[in-house]
């Protein structure tokens, strides 16, 4: 291993999991960094890694040699940005909960730089890129159902949370030129929770 | 315009609009079918004019001086795969259209190519490659409402229709590993119209 010091300094924090402070965490909040850049500027050139490598000031054997391909790399950058960190709701109810969880997914996705981080890691990354697009949703959504089943309340499977409004958030924001609009995502939750709110068919 | 001769041959019939037989049209065929091709064969490695041109055995600068860039050459397939040439089920009953048209859209997402192309044209096509990869469902479903409200029925609005099964086929082929299994689709069906079968919400 013969990693080029980073032209640029160290960026941030290092990741958790590397050493603080060391070469190695520099070369990654580097290079991660100049893919966020890259994949915001996206101007619809591809992303190649020694663009990125230039970018982020390391040589591309560097980049190569850690991450193999873009898609790996890509992934990796989504990893870090959609895993840990998010704070899940307890409001004390499902419904506030899914209501919380909904309009921050929804403000998530709405930032342009999130969406094209999205769109370039399902675009490079296979099915890795497209779990890393995850992140940590399904235990955190897990979590939530969890403590509705221990307050005795009754509950949809995760399956069925993940079609009603998982899906449709994500399907609005990389498909479509549609607004996330809170009110909009919490009717997501109103035809999933229908107790309070009956939702006929014809329900807008 | 001085395209060299494609390498291979005219592949299958030309598209519509273009005139039958013309350089054009069998430059186009060629191009579309390398890129099918490239994106289906997908080795991680990003998709770039050069080589699209070095396989569809045309130069390169005929397909920037026709398509300008890999995203607007990637919408370009996608709407050519996604546009016409699905026929809108009519059953006689807007739950027997809807369970077929599920059932067509299950199939058609689970085709591995056609995953491959919907991924790729998303990292690379923006907002125009995102609309490419709907084709014209959003007017199919449009007509399928139509003939319900032309028969009497109540139907949900088409925006609920998109959230509650456009959008879960969608995620789950995109960002799962999850099988896009018939009966999984019809239940998403029978979600949404509850009439027949009212759905609790620990409904599985």
């Amino acid at each position: 291993m013969s990693p080029s010091a980073p032209r640029t300094g160290p960026a941030g924090a290092p990741p958790a999991g590397s050493r603080p402070g060391g070469r190695s965490a520099r070369v990654r909040a580097a290079v991660h960094r100049a893919v966020r850049e890259l994949v915001a500027d996206e101007s619809g050139d591809a992303l190649t890694i020694p663009v990125v490598a230039a970018r982020a000031g390391v040589h591309a054997t560097t980049v190569y040699r850690r991450w193999g391909s873009v898609g790996e790399l890509l992934s990796d950058v989504a990893t870090s940005r959609f895993t840990g960190g998010f704070v899940v709701p307890d409001t004390g109810s499902l419904r506030g909960d899914l209501e919380r969880y909904a309009a921050n997914m929804a403000r998530d996705l709405s930032d342009p730089d999130t969406l094209a981080l999205v769109r370039a890691t399902l675009g490079s990354g296979g099915e890795q890129g497209a779990a890393a697009c995850q992140g940590d949703r399904r235990q955190q959504l897990a979590a939530i159902l969890e403590r509705e089943e221990a307050r005795g309340g009754g509950t949809p499977s995760l399956d069925h949370l993940t079609d009603a409004l998982v899906a449709p958030l994500y399907y609005r924001a990389v498909f479509t030129d549609l607004p996330l609009a809170t009110a909009w995502a919490r009717d997501l939750v109103a035809r999933l929770l229908p107790d309070e709110a009956p939702q006929p068919p014809a329900d807008r």
